[in-house]
């Protein structure tokens, strides 16, 4: 234990990383300090957010710099304690990363239970990935029993978790998965609804067939394709939880339309409404406005046509832009003014 | 006031609209029957929903038949009235159409003060528009005070009532539209604090001028480009009510990416989160969570690989989907298993 093998970032990715992004370090373990914690990984987890700290675009973390271990969450064995909360032979969670040993104070680490759900458990479906699940799943996308949820990369860390909690709340789970295999595990092991290949066929037709009421939750693991095959399948009111866009991560150039990967960086929501829903809001609306109107604190810019035959040239114009202020066509004359 | 002129959906267009999707026409007005109202219409609204109705394609309403009268907004005087809640001369706005006369049995009328605002003003500030605007912006945008909202077609019927309720309720306001004279109507007439001209230079640095605490709410009209920028620019935890995207209506082929449309039409919600901010939900989930794994009803699968040394190789299996089940590197063996 005088020496810790590490994986660091050795240079920044263009599209896919290579092998070479990527070199193994030995390095002399430093002895511990008092209240230092040393520990052996048993399990390092890999995780498609790491792409995004391997870049040096803004993202919602700090980036992995050049030179250093890569980041990660890690299950370990603690090898040497000089903290009273740990003993050698404590098995604890934490973000030790891509290396043999890590040593901190602690206050990252957190003990699991070795007769309880297996170790390794942590740092998948009671980890980061299942609690990504949960909260996406539960607190953004609010399904209601009997509602329709789909997911895709539905056999990975989180889609199997989301399904799985679909089912459990009443929903019909619906995956899309990338081969024959992972879906016969994501129907008949894990008890989805259906799982879709998107490898193979055409995704509308296949999401209209397995999901006879239309799509209420989609939670967004892919981005691209799939996600364009699944706007054309919502039902009304439905609710994407955006949580990764995995098949963009590798991108070089911009797949055309706009990025939605800021949403998720920035933690942004967009909800297409119609006002006709809203009638309830009418009273208010007008209690709220009309004095404003009358006060003249609202301004307001009317844009009149005359004559009902030109409202198709100026309809066409307002498609346009070329109208300036509130459209109106005067078919008659207004007797209030 | 025996003939009544209207316009009529002629053809569908396909892209822009022409003048040969409408036709005008003159039908004999039928005489009135008893609890009927007759109007003339004084004023009809153009608003660039009516393109959605013109096509075939699934809208959030039904479209427009070939040889029916344009639909639309209108505000009318009564002329001739069977129904006990109306009088001639009665000012009144409803949906009658593109057409000089209207009649119905009244449940779609309501009636307007001629001493209270301008009658126009239903259609516009205070109507529809204006409507759209104050539950786009409040109920779905959520503006706090001293935040930055941004609104695109910011002279238009609705952005004009967006960036100033947004000042009203103590936002920076800033627009976006399509000609100098308009931005200086939008900035010197409303009060808006800044407004860019989409057509000249670059959206992005003029956005990060204009907000220098970037964009917290983004009242989108318009779609394409300027919504491409705008995502650019946003801050945590911004919000973007999706209101219409007009850039796209007249567009006959996909201009690439997901097609955001359907998200308008079926009053969906996208929200980007990252799991990190949701860390008061551990305890729930765990406490939830746990006992389903160890019960075996949630059920895993993980893919290990061993050794640290393969790290960089499995990291990449995963971007493109080659792992099966949570990826994890057993870096030293698991004293529990």
């Amino acid at each position: 234990m005088s020496t810790n093998r590490q994986i660091r970032l050795k240079s920044r990715p263009t599209g896919s990383p290579t092998t070479d992004n990527f070199e193994l370090a030995e390095t002399p373990l430093e002895p511990a300090k008092d209240g230092e914690v040393v520990r052996r990984t048993i399990y390092l987890s890999l995780d498609p957010y790491m792409r995004g700290r391997m870049s040096d675009a803004a993202s919602y973390a700090a980036n992995v710099a050049l030179g250093a271990v890569m980041c990660g969450h890690t299950v370990s064995q603690v090898v040497e304690s000089h903290h009273p909360d740990f003993r050698a032979g404590d098995i604890v969670t934490g973000y030790d990363g891509w290396q043999e040993y890590g040593i901190s104070r602690g206050k990252d680490l957190r003990k699991l239970d070795p007769s309880g759900p297996p170790i390794s458990t942590a740092l998948g479906i009671l980890g980061m990935p299942g609690m990504t699940a949960y909260v996406g799943l539960l607190d953004i996308g609010q399904p209601k029993p009997g509602e329709t949820v789909v997911v895709s990369a539905a056999s990975g860390a989180v889609g199997a978790v989301v399904g799985q909690l679909a089912k459990i709340k009443g929903c019909r789970a619906v995956g899309i998965a990338g081969s024959a295999e992972k879906c016969r595990y994501v129907v008949d092991e894990l008890g989805f609804d259906a799982c879709l290949n998107y490898k193979t066929g055409d995704l509308v037709p296949g999401l209209r067939a397995a999901c006879p009421n239309l799509i209420d939750v989609y939670f967004e693991n892919v981005g691209g394709a799939i996600f364009a095959a699944v706007l054309k399948v919502l039902n009304r009111g439905a609710r994407i939880p955006l949580c990764g866009m995995i098949s963009e991560y590798n991108a070089t150039s911009n797949p055309g339309g706009p990025n939605l990967r800021s949403l998720l960086v920035h933690r942004a929501m967009i909800r297409g409404f119609i006002v006709s829903d809203h009638a309830d809001r009418a009273p208010a609306f007008l209690q709220e406005c009309a004095p404003l109107v009358m006060s003249g604190r609202l301004k307001f810019r009317e844009d009149i046509v005359d004559g009902l035959e030109n409202a198709p040239t100026a309809f066409m114009g307002l498609l346009e832009g070329r109208n300036f202020g509130k459209l109106l066509v005067r078919v008659s004359r207004d007797p209030t003014r």
